[in-house]
C-alpha cells in the first residue's frame, strides 16, 4: 500500500539544505528556489504552529510536539525535522502568486492549519497501518500506544479547524470548509488504500488505484493551492485551476514516489530499492503492470499470489518493467506534471508570479527528472 | 473505566415516549417536557445531520448511517435509533431560553455540528476501549473494523467543523472554536480516563477523577449550552454561566450512572447490577470509597487488587457502600444539579424561559430522584 499522505522519501531540503548563497546562478523554479520557499515557509508557520500545539493539555501537547520532532518522547527540546512543510508552502505559493505579499502574509494561519490536517491524518494513519518509523523515528502509537495517538491525531483536527474559526479574514470560512471536505476526501482515499490492500490484484483497476492516490494525496495538495487563492480573493475558476495544479502535482509525486518503492532512489542510500514489493503494495506500477495485458502481466500476478522470498524481489521487479510498470509510471508522472503546468498557467499567467509554484511542484516531483 | 462520552443507560424518552397528550397536568420540568424537547431536537435536527451524512462518499456514509442506527450493516434502512439528542436539545434550549424562537431555529445547524462531533467520539472510543456494543447493537468496529471506525470518526468530526463554517450566522465562528475547544478537552478527558483505569487504584485521587468526568462528559454538555447561547447573542458572562450549567449536571449525569454501574438501576432490567465493578472501573463511587480514609477503603483496595469471581461482585458493591461511595456519589450528583440551577439562574432569571434547560438536566439526572 502507499503511504497515507506519505512524505517524500528523499529531498535535499531537510536532509541537505541548500545554502542560500551556493548557487547564485540557479535558475528560478528550480530547487534551490524550492528550498528557499520551504525554509521560508517553516520560518513563518513554525510559530503559529508550535503556538497551537503549545495550548493543548499536558499529554496531549507530548504527544504533539513528540509526533511534530520538536520534543522527543521524555518531553526534552528535540530538533529532529518537523517535516519540509510542503503543504504550508503551497497555501503561501498560491495566496503570493495571485495576491502579492499581502496575502501570503494573511494566509501563514491557514498554512499551519492545513499542516496540522496533514500530521493529523499522519498520526491516524500511521495506527491503521501500522508504520513503525516516521520522519526517521518511532511511530507516535509505537511509543505512546494507539489510543494517545489517535487522540492526539483527533486534537489536531480540532486545533486546525479551531485556527480557521479564530481567523477574521473574509476567506477564513471558505477555507475551513474546504479543508474539512478535504479531511473527508483524505478519509475515504484511506479507507480505499485499505480496501484495495485487502483485495486480489486481479480485481483492482488501475482507474480506482488513480483516484485513490488522488483523494489520499492529491486532495490537500490541491487543497493547499485552493486555500491560498481564498486568502488571494481569487475567482471561483482560479481556485479551481490551483486545485487542479496541486492534485496533478500530486499524483506526479505518488507516481515517482511508487517508482522509487520498486527501484529504489540512486541518490538516496537508506531506502533499499523493491521495498514496496517486499510489502507486496499494489502501487501504481504494479498496477499498471497487472493490468497491462502482456503476458508478463500473468507472469507478474502469479508471483505476487505467491510467498516470496527476497531474492525473488529483484525479478518481481523486473516482471514489472517488462510489463510496462516502471514506463507507464514515469509517463504517467510526466503527463500530470504537464497538466499541473497547465492548470497553473490559467489561474497565474504571469510566469514570474507562478514561479514559487513551479518549483515547489518540480521539488516533490524532481526525481522524476 | 466510565464510557467516553456515555449515553444514559436508560430512559424513558426512547425506551418508552411519553406520548404527549397522556399527562396534562405534568408539572412543567418534568419528564414530559423533556421528552417533547428531545423529540423536537430529533425532528428539527434530524433532517440536517441525515444531509450531512448523506454527503460522505459512499464508504463513509455506510459507516456513519450504521452508526446513526439510520442503516444495517448491510446498508438496508433501519430504525435502531440514534441516540437521545440530548445535546442538541441542550443547544436548542440555551439558545431559546436567552433569544426565543428565532435564535433557536438560527441555532440547529450548530445543534447538528455539536451531535456530529458527540458521535465522532463515540465511534473513537469504542475503537480504544473495545467496547462491543453501543445502543443495543455492534460497535462499528465490531462490524466495519478499526480502520473504517476511526476513519468514519475523523470524517465526523470535519462534518461538524463544515456545518459551522457554512453557518453564515454572525455567531457560527464563535461556536466553531468553541466546539474545537472542546474536542481537545474531550481528548484530554479520554486521555485521562485510560491512564486512571492503567494506574494502581491507590494512586487515583477523587479530583482527578472528578476532573475527568468533566472533560469526558461536562465539557460537551456545558459546550452545547454555550454555543446555543452564542446563537442568541448573549453575553460571554452568561455563555459562560450556561457552560458552567452544562459541566455541573454533566458530572450530576455521570455520577448518576456511576451509581448504577454498581448498583443498578431497578426501572430497567437489561443492565446487570455490579456490572462497573466486574470490569473494576475506577468509577466515581470506587475511588471516593477508596480514598476514604475507612477501614472499609483499605478492605476494597485488597479486594479490587485480587482476581475476584462473579459471586464477590455483591461484597465489593457493599464495600463500596460501607466506605460511604455511594452516599457520597448521590449528594455529590444533588450537590452538582444544585450548581447546575444556580448557573441557569444567574444566566436566565426567567424560570419560565429556563424551563427547558431544567427539563433537560433534571431528565439526564432524574435516575438521582
Amino acid at each position: 500500500m502507499t503511504e497515507y499522505m506519505t512524505e517524500p522519501r528523499t529531498g535535499p531540503a531537510t536532509e541537505c539544505p541548500a545554502p542560500r548563497t551556493a548557487e547564485p546562478e540557479q535558475r528560478p523554479g528550480g530547487g534551490h528556489e524550492a528550498a528557499m520557499l520551504l525554509e521560508r515557509a517553516r520560518a513563518e508557520v513554525g510559530p503559529v504552529l508550535r503556538a497551537a500545539l503549545d495550548s493543548l493539555p499536558g499529554p496531549m501537547r507530548r504527544i504533539a510536539l513528540y509526533h511534530f520532532g520538536w520534543e522527543h518522547a521524555d518531553g526534552t527540546p528535540a530538533e529532529a525535522g518537523s517535516g519540509k512543510a510542503i503543504r504550508p508552502a503551497l497555501v503561501l505559493a498560491a495566496a503570493s502568486a495571485l495576491g502579492g505579499a499581502e496575502a501570503r502574509t494573511a494566509a501563514v494561519r491557514a498554512a499551519a492549519a492545513v499542516e496540522l490536517v496533514h500530521n493529523f491524518t499522519l498520526l491516524h494513519d500511521d495506527v491503521m497501518d501500522r508504520d513503525a518509523t516516521r520522519r526517521h523515528r518511532p511511530t507516535a502509537w509505537r511509543v505512546f500506544g494507539d489510543t494517545d495517538a489517535i487522540l492526539a491525531g483527533d486534537a489536531l483536527q480540532a486545533l486546525a479547524l479551531r485556527l480557521l474559526a479564530e481567523d477574521t479574514h473574509p476567506a477564513a470560512p471558505a477555507a475551513a470548509a474546504r479543508l474539512a471536505d478535504c479531511v473527508v476526501e483524505l478519509c475515504a482515499g484511506q479507507h480505499a488504500d485499505t480496501a484495495l490492500e485487502r483485495r486480489d490484484p486481479g480485481e483492482v483497476t488501475l482507474a480506482e488505484t488513480l483516484a485513490m492516490a488522488e483523494a489520499k494525496t492529491g486532495a490537500l495538495l490541491g487543497c493547499a493551492c485552493a486555500i491560498g487563492a481564498l486568502y488571494a480573493n481569487a475567482e471561483d475558476a482560479d481556485a479551481a485551476a490551483l486545485d487542479a495544479f496541486g492534485r496533478e502535482a500530486g499524483l506526479a509525486f505518488q507516481l515517482i514516489d511508487d517508482v522509487i518503492g520498486i527501484w529504489g532512489d540512486p541518490r538516496r542510500t537508506g531506502k533499499p530499492a523493491g521495498a514496496d514489493l517486499a510489502a507486496r503494495k499494489k502501487s501504481l506500477p504494479v498496477v499498471a503492470a497487472l493490468t497491462s495485458g502482456t503476458s508478463a502481466a500473468a507472469e507478474l500476478a502469479a508471483l505476487y499470489a505467491t510467498v516470496h522470498r527476497k531474492e525473488d524481489l529483484e525479478r518481481i521487479a523486473l516482471t514489472v518493467e517488462r510489463a510496462g510498470g516502471r514506463d507507464w509510471a514515469q509517463a504517467e508522472a510526466a503527463d500530470r506534471m504537464a497538466r499541473a503546468m497547465q492548470e497553473v498557467a490559467r489561474a497565474v499567467p504571469d510566469p514570474e508570479a507562478a514561479g514559487g509554484l513551479l518549483a515547489l511542484a518540480e521539488f516533490v516531483t524532481r526525481r522524476s527528472t
